[in-house]
């Protein structure tokens, strides 16, 4: 069932960023990397990345012999390259030489050499240059029986500010952009609203994107210009793509970033043949894991949704990173568990940054499978080894199956940027937060969830949540009134469906209010002082900083506020349209309410995981599956030992023993349990 | 006895900002809009706030006519028009083609184009193309019956930065102020003390303006910045005015922005006809409403004592702002309530921001009598309506009536920039809070004041208060001087009298040292490890972060340090001079000690409220007269129900009934008394 | 023993920065300043600080004749000058006329005139000017009888952002030094790691300053770059001195400003005859003033140690500073006894900034000796006069001794960078806060200790602390390495040894793992969600935020974690190494682990005070010495009084009295014993 994308080796991958350029002058050190990495259980690295001013070294002379002796040596070992494509930073040569391919800020002023990510989208020259050398690429290593996988430039848009580049030939884009959107610029001056404050572009040439020192409150040009840079970046990953296939037909990707605000990673989703992120949650930060593994289980949904199929967790670290304000250790048992975290969630991969810590510059006391010293005589090396060898042991059983969720959360970045930049009720809306409250339950319960933009057709869900859908994009609600009509379960919440596509507001009624049976009055954002309740199944919660005073046309209260101005006005509604229901909540609340919720309505639509009817604090489920079995990762995120019960009998694929009743399992520990699906 | 500025409609004004422009296309909005304004009771609106793009499409090309519809339709169906000129925010042809009309930061960056007040003070372009546009309104509608009122500009120097330009057009001129002012550089330099650090200036080509990456340590060029920046905006807010009158003799006026730092607003007051304000306090903000009604009430003062006369309440929501961190809606009553304590302390009018809100850009979610939904059928349009109709009842008695006030706060914003910027005792020396905090004795008390600049004669009162009055004017002192020798009673603080106009020390002795009998020796910003009290009338009060060690020359020592290394010493004095008393406070203290203090002077000099001996907390009174009557605005700002014991026998106005003793007020309430003078 | 460096004045030093030429049109206020500095006790003024405008008042034309009269009417009245060059800011006339003399900022913006360090450390134009002027003040005042030494610029750096300047003049220096030190591109690039992100160097005109819009974490070029700063300033420096010593032959210096981050002040250490520096401590900033004694004593040290010498506070407050966020006054005593701190630590002198508070500018409220009132009449100008006698009295007996400690503390700024610089646990690594809780146990134990850099050679001590000695420079290692062979006490911390001097990670082994017997293999960072605590001598202390895992190859364990995946792990170990101990501290801790660690260690090393077996909270002692005499400088920090228990009998120097058993001190107070040295 599942297609598999990289053919030359179907299997979990285990190994990283490596970087031999840093190590030519020291063989010795490159011949210990792959004695290292056989005793380690690698099988992929991933070899180019930032090595442009090893490639090319002065313009137009290339120098790829020491590349293909690693690719070959590594092949001989019976390890594979993913071949990166260089373009993640620009040599000095380049940048000095040609001012237009650096990056210009906001405020007008151009980048210097230095930094990464620093490349004008736009330049002619940069694509030209970058054309060239992936074709060299292409043409040296396109077809090598060790490569299989293209890596595309590298964390994209990471420049450390925002994501874009505001030269002129960027701008001058834009306008061209702007111009086959709205043809008119009646018809962008009505968009944007621009009569407010008198702004009315009455020639293309006026307009510039968002600048500090200009325009920077007229939310639908801030709108347009993050949905122009992510396509222009797209644009130029697309360009890569065909460059490395010249002479090449292997598969590509791009490595992403997790809630990387500044580009819509949706949108890269038709270009890649596989999803792949680079995974850095804060382990160890709070009292305990839950909600960092929330976090990250969120996202890996998220990417594996970007395909609806398993993807590479591309990055992380087995240690430490060196970023944060503080880099706390794995503790013991914590890699192998957040490994196969990722792999329960749909990653076909477990690969590092890095796999040695570099002697100089900003990265050399990141984390790594080697470090300075000791290099495979130390704690790190011997956990990331153990960890080699049960990804290999495991690899089979597991590599065609993937979750299939039934229920659907919509993220959506365009509804994201527009929410924090509109000047609502409150400064800061925190939509990832929301996003994360909501789908905490859902991790609680072991129920695996996809999360799509709201270009997805929502068809194969039992459960659809938008939390703070704030924009609805055209045929959004069409779509959701299909979907309830003909049977399926919608919640929305606050501050949803206020405004169209280019964040004008909807007049006269709210889209969706026939489905939802309620619509919004006004919306109070309380403070300490005015702390609220509400009611529900005889329960009192605790309501947030956002509470809508609802207009009921035709629903069912479920839950009520306790007092205020608004006391025993409805908070939760239901309303039953065609075969389906639709829920309203009206507030935020604590999360004990979104878990008895979500309890109530998981039950009534039968979502279930399949493995116990309760999972201790702080222990999850996630199942992978095909037609033919059922994969469940077991996963104890707390320090102490716990028990499951389980619900029927199943077995460990790693000990092949049966299991049923009581699991119990270690603290930091996943176990992987199977059951064969009878159809 | 007052006079009457707005002659064609002599009533308190209701209504708001109206934004016709932004509907053009959707009559049957326009159509509603006076229909619900007629429910509403609005009898005014501002129209033509940023509508320059709306109002001259192209250079020179004028479109005037849907004004002149808009005029004609609200003034058929009995609404007024305040006619605003659209110089808060320019429209894009102008700005793209003309660079000079764009504002300059104070780092040398060119603002570019949008933005709101984003013009140059000094731009020949600028005034010429307003000059022009303000000309030809007055030309189309300066004798129109409907319109009563020029509103120049908007909220002007609200350029979210620091309300001024600093590009080489106002650097020139500011250098030809300053030839004007100081004649010879020798004058500057002495003014300035530019020898300190060495910046003697030769040439008056090398004046810069304070610069981030310049000179910004000279306290004397800040100042003169500052205050030739106020100048340049009233002299092109009489520039609009000149031509505004071309075909019309209405009054004028611009709406201000409360405690707004980067403009003296006292200099405008010679050019204004009537003060207008837009009042956005923080309601709800805190555990109670007091201090924000102190702050409010503070404010409205200070915009009456302008003129000395009644003035406008020209913005304010009925329900929301959308700008705060946090926006929280006007629980019921409130909005009553708030309006009302502005008629109370002198307005005239009760005008929104905004009537209908738009739909796309910055403000759609700021709070208005009309939303994007519901119209006329929401819990905010039947507030609004309901505090119509009671405005339409009691203009008449209410309108020739003002606040007298026999107190005066000496609030001084060249004292402000000059006290902030010093490098003294405390980086932050808080200003406004500090007059705040003296001032809420008064509001406790219903006791009203005046809230002047150092240009005030002070003939008409009895009490004087100067907070942190750090620089003395000149002829200030001498104007002390006579008020207390002939009788007033004058209160200073800690850190008053140290500097004269241009922020040069005064040396030898302190100037109003004969006066208070006082001089200050040394003063000591005690912080945390260090805290102290006053002993006052045999209670202990804590003292704050500033303690002055006095010499006393001859003086009544009224409280003195409990410790440290000037306890024992004089804290509070007294010092009988002329037929007058000047006290003097020698530290920041508690709020319970200025309570106490203010209630015992304002007893000494016979200052009460008329109404009550004890006003219940969260209550005040507010006084509006005129030769026959007085009127009391009793304002209860707590939710819960109060009582008020009355001094005598009084009318209500609205119900006609006679009340003595007892006054029942419910939350949020405002009751207006009367009692006839007998002269 | 002691060289005497200011041969005119062998004595105590007393008066400070006095700038006459901002009243030169008030003759009676330089008549008073000559009979107060009399009275104050005055013997030595600082002038011409800031006087360049009016020393020469247009470019060429020099004005030096108020100077001459003011410098001959002090020393006719017995009162010495310190005299200055006038580069700590620059006149107009030159800045507007000389663009290239001012600054340029990071981000390529050249400053305006104004700010004070504003000028260019390599502008050929402002060097020879300031060749000219400090000629023509060597040519006047070279060989003038009251003279008494060369005051070069002021502050030198000090200029408010990070104390350098990015010009294209100095960078094209840059690259010269930059040549200078690596000869090769290659061996640049290398040392820099310039591979990792491929910013590899092709020429040398590719390399730009660190800037926020270009290069800023290639950690090797931002050490270099303020190592150039530092020599480019330190070159200017000497330019100066060749300059005023072209009539001159008095010493020079320069004031410094304590832990000045943006200037290695060891490497003016070889230019400067005599060390300075301007004390201005937060006193009464805290609960009590012992960690403020500490710094202030660890900076004195700091300047002690630089030429290993006596030096000059050349700087000090009387009363008050303000510029800090809130400035609080020096209680009575409090001045006496920080004065005497100062001299107790090795001062010559008590400078203060300074004589008279200026009319106007910046620094008028600044605490001075005389105010703008009251003048000869203050508890100031009384506390400052007593102090001047009792200098006055003691100078004889005090002048030629100095501390000579047997303790080296290693701080290095050169270290401070790169630690800080680098991405590496932690965000904030807290150098200077790390060194200062490691010296304060010697601080309570009335310790003298030696801070040095790494250029060391240690040889003369019996204990050396390098507390995260992250880098080691050529040499250290092996110098460490010899002087714990032949006996010597070392001890080191966690985060250090891991790079060389152009911040590459040593390989293989960390370079002195053969004398610590210990090696770190990983580092953790835990928060308080992992506190721990580490054991040592049957007591639990608290661990902090940086703890790292070690194997032991050859060493005792003193101390071990009591829990995580470490717990049992050593934390505290020695090791003999030849004739010496080398000590290995695995973690931070609580202050209390330090004070009995080092306890134990100053008790194995033979380390006391001479004085006291046991010094009461907040009183600690210093000690000056010759070959014949030892003089104890007792100070109580406590508002309280003490009694100290002697060791012995001494004498009290300005009572003449013999002291033995107890001794009784006042609060804020300092007493001198001495004791005479038997050889």
């Amino acid at each position: 069932m599942m297609k598999t994308v990289i053919h030359k080796l179907p299997k979990l991958l285990h190994g990283g960023d490596y970087n031999p350029d840093q190590w030519l002058d020291h063989p010795e050190v490159l011949a210990e990397d792959i004695e290292l990495m056989k005793k380690a259980g690698v099988n992929t690295v991933s070899v180019g990345i930032f090595a442009w001013a090893s490639l090319e070294p002065c313009e137009g002379v290339y120098d790829m012999d020491w590349l293909g002796e690693v690719i070959d040596r590594l092949y001989e070992n019976g390890i594979y390259t993913v071949l990166a494509t260089p373009t993640g930073a620009m040599p000095n040569w380049l940048t000095e030489k040609y001012e237009e391919v650096r990056q210009m800020g906001s405020s007008g002023v151009r980048n210097l050499s230095g930094k990464r990510h620093n490349f004008c989208y736009t330049s002619p020259v940069m694509r030209e240059k970058t054309k060239k050398i992936d074709m060299e690429l292409s043409r040296r290593f396109g077809k090598h029986p060790g490569v299989i996988l293209w890596h595309i430039s590298n964390e994209m848009g990471g420049n450390f500010t925002d994501g874009t580049c505001y030269c002129p030939l960027c701008q001058e884009k834009f306008r061209q952009w702007l111009k086959n959107k709205y043809k008119t610029l009646d018809a962008l001056n009505t968009a944007w609203w621009t009569k407010f404050w008198s702004h009315t572009y009455t020639d293309w040439s006026q307009i510039h994107a968002p600048a500090p020192h200009g325009e920077n409150l007229l939310h639908g040009l801030n709108l347009d210009w993050k949905r122009f840079s992510t396509e222009q970046l797209v644009d130029f990953y697309n360009e890569e793509v065909r460059a490395v296939r010249t002479n090449s037909d292997l598969p590509a990707t791009t490595n992403m970033m997790g809630f990387f605000k500044d580009l819509d990673y949706c949108k890269f989703a038709d270009s890649i043949d596989i999803a792949a992120w680079d995974a850095y949650p804060e382990w160890h930060s709070q009292k305990d894991e839950v909600d960092i593994a929330v976090w990250t289980a969120a996202l890996h949904h998220q990417f594996r949704s970007l395909k609806k199929a398993p993807f590479l967790m591309m990055e992380s670290t087995p240690s430490i990173t060196n970023w944060k304000v503080n880099n706390i250790q794995k503790r013991p048992g914590m890699h192998e568990l957040t490994s196969l975290q990722a792999i329960g969630l749909g990653s076909q991969s477990v690969q590092y940054f890095q796999w040695r810590k570099s002697r100089g510059s900003f990265e050399k006391f990141h984390g790594a499978v080697i470090g300075h010293t000791d290099h495979g005589n130390t704690r790190i090396f011997r956990e990331v080894s153990r960890l080699g060898k049960r990804l290999h042991d495991i690899s089979d059983e597991i590599y065609d199956t993937c979750n299939q969720p039934k229920t659907a959360f919509v993220f959506d970045w365009e509804n994201w940027w527009a929410l924090e930049d509109a000047a609502g009720p409150k400064k800061e809306m925190a939509y990832v937060g929301t996003f994360l409250s909501h789908y905490k339950p859902f991790w609680e319960m072991g129920i695996d969830v996809d999360v799509v933009p709201m270009e997805d057709d929502f068809k194969d869900y039992q459960l659809v949540i938008a939390p703070m859908n704030y924009m609805y994009k055209p045929e959004y609600a069409e779509k959701i009134r299909r979907f309830v009509r003909e049977g399926g379960t919608y919640v929305a919440t606050y501050f949803s469906g206020l405004v169209d596509d280019t964040d004008l507001c909807f007049i006269d009624r709210q889209p969706l209010d026939d489905v939802l049976g309620v619509s919004c009055e006004e919306i109070d954002s309380p403070n300490e002082f005015y702390k609220n309740h509400i009611l529900y199944n005889g329960k009192k919660y605790d309501t947030g900083d956002l509470c809508e005073v609802l207009k009921v046309a035709d629903a069912e209260t479920l839950a009520v506020y306790e007092k205020d101005y608004y006391g025993g006005y409805p908070a939760v509604t239901v309303h039953t349209y065609g075969k389906g229901k639709a829920y309203y909540m009206a507030c935020r609340t604590e999360e004990a309410f979104l878990k008895d919720f979500y309890g109530d309505i998981a039950a009534q639509c039968g979502l279930e995981n399949g493995l116990t009817d309760r999972l201790p604090y702080g222990v999850t489920v996630s199942r992978r599956e095909n037609d033919e079995k059922a994969l469940y990762f077991v996963q104890n995120f707390n320090p102490a030992p716990v028990t499951v019960w389980l619900k029927g009998c199943f077995e460990n694929i790693e000990t092949g023993e049966s299991v049923s009743g009581i699991l119990q399992m270690s603290g930091y520990s996943c176990v992987i349990l199977k059951k064969q699906i009878e159809r």
